[in-house]
């Protein structure tokens, strides 16, 4: 419970004694009357009982702003969210695709700046990961056969529960309908009585783990209904997410469009440990569209049907998940909000991210030291760190191979948005299409020198257990072969000592009695001469699209023009992220000037430098804004014809740069060779500098 | 008919005199034998019978071979292509893909090496177009509405051909199996009479324009049946080469997996003409995955079922396509293969581009600009430019609607393979969106004054033509509103002076008689303040994966290892391609080199350089082997610890450099500042040289 959690409860604490009140004057007012007192008694009951009224009231507002921005929909986070998505959509980031068409539902393309932008988030994410850790990139197609999906599960389990307008045929989440229900009721009818409230509560913190029959069950009991139309709804039932396909011209040959990239990953694992030589750990990685065929797209361009997605799947031996570049990353400290926090009612904390891997808060160090490198790469990026946390999965939410699962979670108007999921898989891919295919995924550790290990030999003995349990022998039998070391070892013991043991067979659901002469159990010695295993997995999962779209909303930012009359929007882009790194404007129209702004033009090109040339002859201060909107960082402005102003778009600071060396000195600090800092103070600051209008 | 033709018909002619006199040769043995002549004659005979028999025979045999080689399926070429694809898959460039579930035809993944190349091809692509262009690149989704597609054409166009095995269902496409029956009959069958040699030949020839029908009639005089089983086929019918698939849960949105990226371009011109301030031309461009469902993918990596395209839509005044840079091209001369030369049976020719468009062999200079640019980057990826032609379309290959339209083919073991299309596709594609969506996509000319336009303007008299023709009134009228004005000034002028005509109305099969009094036709003066106007469309369109396959072959040879007991494979990526820039060896396994390996691996992680350590102790030669197979242009040797060994991958030139500047100076040759040549002048070179195996 966090603290507008708490001045909720308290809020609706003092509510209901107001309304208390209010209920008890009424009574006074509605005795007075029925008495037929005195008209002045009365009227001075009533004036109470409206100061009482007024009360109510103030305190309901309060009430619901608390709510409302805990459950980040207040009205300042739209207004904001409205201000960016304008600027995106003027300027062409992204434009809903189709749109002449009237469009599709969570379909959105990127715009020249929004293409520029993901391009360029895409070559840091290959700088950072695929070239500094040496990774195996692969490029696999987004048409994926049925079996390959069938082995993964997303044949089966990749579902949302759906419910049908039982007149209009439409379809809506169902869980989503119960969200939108309780979230109204706790937000504007203030008089829910508390016991409510905490039932409301509790299916929004549960509501993940409803099944088909309790999501019914629930719409049913608070009589939802279509929301359009107030039709009566379905029961719910699973719809799959993926967009289904037919591959070849049989018919006979179903695909689908993969729902995320990995499955090519671990399908290719054998190929790709012999080309890394045999040799473990090492990581694979792959960056492609991924597909799922929402029921209702929501949310913009966080919840899309088609979208970019980043994945890593490292591969690793799962008795030495050390890392050996942790310590680089060792004393990073950052937001965690781990499991216990999450369950205590805290909030995300600054933790050392050494301590969370020593306290086994983080698994193991390759978990931890991936947690740590996407760190680096959100903040380069330009996602504020503030709000920015790494939140471990809850029991309830982790998959039961998983071994430990943490999101990068980015805080937008949206809330809290998971952009990047890290999680330890153990060996769960590799098994699973190991045994649908046939084809064993494994990895093999060779010992210098063969060793003797000490191996448990368990032998039922067939006869006697088919004499003493006929049909039941089988599950008897197999009962016995999946003890562990130390179960058998206990029986064996038993078996000595007392020659008979009771023996629970959970496949028959009740107990036996096992005799000495039924199993055979010893510890025998063999000479290995490696080890052959599954490799664990741990896979960092990048939705590229809701990382850049944060990145939006964490760089945007409005400042007054010179004239104050109206707001200018900026985006506050690094230059590496930045959709285009510099523009060149002659200052005033002049043939001389726009010479030199082509020869600029052309030395930016062959440096490989983004730019636009601007000759409109629009006042200099119109054009920076301009290009501030899209988060252009410099801006050069050709106002002689031997040297020129480079201006800073944050700061808005101008330096004077001869021409020979303009290009040079954009592309170091739109590179990050240097910094903006570095670069002021080896060149004269501009004294009657171009002003911003 | 080109030269290996010329001397295939001779060899046909000179078979058919030879297989007579064997004929005739077995007549007179028949002869002897019948008439019981002496041992000895009969056997000479015999003899001269067997003689011409053997030179038949290898008559037969040089035809074959020069049937095949113009084919292109020589012996030769398919053992070059063997050894290519076989290093290709051995060193993981490409893998088909799901290889565990025993693949999928048509889909393969980029393994390592392979998706490092293509990412580097998509670089420069998106450096030498994207970038030096100012072009506005956008990024579409792949899952594509119907009525997008049904407006450009592919709902109702975009098939092949097919036909089942009546008994097993099995598909096929009706032209390849046409084409293999010609084609093994020309190759084969050395006895054809030349009438029917002709009839295959015209048959392969306009294989692409037969109708269903045609295909069909082929397909049961030759008695072609099922390739497998040998079954009766189905009559041939369309089969749409879309994935189809269906938006949103309610199975009522059908879409498709787009069969290419332009389709996103064009339903966003009104958006990207505003972006780019409402002047032309200008150029959008998108990178992005495309699918067919081929009926029976076959070639390898050319004929895929998801592929990348890179596609340029640049949109130009269809009465001004002229273009600013044309002179920067207008020198560049190499091998054109226009329609004249194709149909008066000639080969390619190199051809100075300028003149191509001055004499309007290519119709304007934004296609010969892009021509131009398209040779340019394809040479400049290392494709081979004696083996690139631009081979323009004949009339039957291209659309109704386009201006002009030329492949840049690359030829590789498969024979000439189409890898780039630019195309003036006129305004066909705005028009068609601008009809099916009803949004206007329109450019806008304003002209500085007003202008003064003679504008004809027909009036039929809807009466009097009604009087006239009753039910067939309509179709006059439309057939008169169509008139172009030439059409109209004739028709006016003889109702002038004849006071009627006879006139042609299609739409009814028959002339009728017009009158003065049905139609007034005059040319009338209107003030225009701005031209509106349907831009033309400029097409280069890439197949991506296409080009880096005929790249892979392009650059692949094999030398003689040291001790020549075996052919060492090579490819000779120009480095901005090679998919490692370098290698890091110590030549000795020893922890000082290993510790200056490291340094120098850290700088150049730091330049951006992609690099690979191998510190097994493998000798150096084999070292070189394992990375001059897949590409790597450098090899850096660590054999002292002050400086070291930088050896090129084609000359196995080595100088000597410091270990200061090995980074920089790999950086400066694999960025493409200097050439190897460049760098030989400032080094030292190596005396003792680490040899190659």
């Amino acid at each position: 419970m966090d603290a507008s959690d708490a001045s909720e409860e308290t809020l609706r604490g003092v509510l209901a004694e107001k309304q208390a009140s209010v209920d008890a004057q009424a009574g006074v007012v509605r005795l007075l009357k029925a008495e037929a007192a005195a008209k002045a008694d009365i009227e001075a009951a009533v004036e109470s009982l409206k100061a009482l009224k007024i009360e109510v009231s103030a305190v309901a507002k309060r009430l619901q702003a608390v709510v409302s921005s805990s459950g980040g929909g207040s009205g300042d986070r739209e207004a904001f969210r409205q201000a960016v998505v304008n600027t995106l959509e003027r300027r062409l980031f992204y434009i809903p695709s189709f749109k002449i068409y009237r469009g599709v539902a969570g379909l959105y393309d990127y715009g020249p700046p929004g293409c520029a932008v993901k391009s360029n988030v895409l070559s840091l994410w290959r700088q950072h990961f695929v070239l500094e850790e040496n990774m195996l990139e692969v490029d696999c197609p987004c048409v994926t056969p049925e079996i390959v999906l069938k082995a993964s599960g997303h044949v089966d389990k990749f579902t949302d529960l759906m419910v049908k307008d039982e007149k209009t045929g439409s379809c809506y989440r169902a869980d989503h309908l119960l969200k939108d229900f309780c979230k109204e009721k706790l937000e504007k009818d203030s008089t829910l009585p508390s016991v409510k409230v905490a039932e409301l509560k509790h299916i929004l913190a549960v509501l993940d783990d409803l099944s088909a029959e309790e999501l019914g069950a629930k719409l049913k009991e608070y009589g939802i209904t279509a929301p359009d139309t107030k039709n009566p709804l379905s029961d719910p039932y699973p719809f799959n997410l993926m967009f289904q396909t037919s591959i070849g011209p049989s018919g006979l040959s179903p695909g689908y469009m993969r729902p995320e990239t990995a499955q090519g990953i671990f399908v290719n694992f054998k190929d790709l440990y012999y080309y890394n030589g045999y040799r473990l750990p090492f990581a694979a990685a792959q960056i492609g569209q991924a597909f799922r065929n929402e029921i209702s797209p929501r949310q913009g361009l966080l919840r899309v049907r088609e979208f970019t997605l980043a994945e890593i799947e490292h591969f690793v031996d799962p008795e030495d998940k050390s890392h050996p570049k942790f310590v680089d990353v060792a004393d990073l400290e950052f937001l965690m909000f781990p499991r216990e926090l999450q369950l205590s009612g805290e909030s995300a904390k600054l933790i050392d991210l050494g301590e969370a891997v020593r306290k086994g808060t983080i698994n193991n160090e390759t978990l931890g030291y991936f947690i740590g490198r996407v760190y680096l790469f959100l903040t380069h990026l330009g996602i504020d760190k503030e709000r920015l946390r790494f939140r471990q999965h809850l029991p309830n939410e982790m998959a039961h191979y998983a071994a430990d699962c943490w999101d990068a979670e980015i805080e937008c108007s949206y809330g809290w948005i998971e952009c990047v999921g890290i999680a330890d898989r153990s060996a769960y891919d590799l098994r699973a299409h190991t045994d649908k295919s046939g084809v064993s995924l494994v990895a093999h550790e060779t010992y210098p020198e063969p060793r003797e290990v000490e191996k448990l030999v368990i032998t039922p003995s067939k006869k006697e257990l088919g004499l003493a349990f006929k049909g039941n022998q089988k599950m008897v039998v197999e009962a016995l072969e999946v003890l562990n070391q130390a179960e058998a070892l206990e029986i064996k013991a038993a078996l000595e000592s007392k020659g008979e043991i009771e023996f629970e067979v959970c496949t028959l659901g009740k107990s036996v009695i096992i005799k000495k002469s039924m199993v055979s159990i010893s510890m025998e010695k063999k000479k290995e001469h490696q080890r052959v295993f599954t490799p664990s997995v741990i896979e960092p999962s990048f939705g590229i699209g809701r990382i850049i779209y944060c990145l939006f909303e964490h760089s945007f930012y409005t400042r007054p023009s010179k004239s104050d009359d109206e707001q200018l929007n900026v985006f506050r882009f690094p230059p590496l992220v930045a959709p285009i790194k510099c523009t060149v404007f002659p200052l005033i129209k002049s043939q001389q000037f726009d010479e030199v702004a082509k020869i600029i033009a052309r030395s930016l090109r062959s440096a490989g430098i983004s730019h636009i040339i601007d000759i409109t002859g629009t006042s200099i201060g119109k054009r920076y804004a301009r290009t501030d909107e899209i988060g252009v960082p410099f801006a050069i402005t050709v106002d002689s014809t031997s040297s020129v102003t480079i201006r800073e778009r944050d700061s808005k600071e101008q330096i004077r740069v001869s021409i020979d060396e303009v290009a040079s000195v954009v592309k170091e600090v739109a590179d990050g060779q240097s910094t903006w800092a570095d670069i002021m103070w080896r060149f004269p600051t501009h004294s009657a500098s171009h002003v911003d209008d």
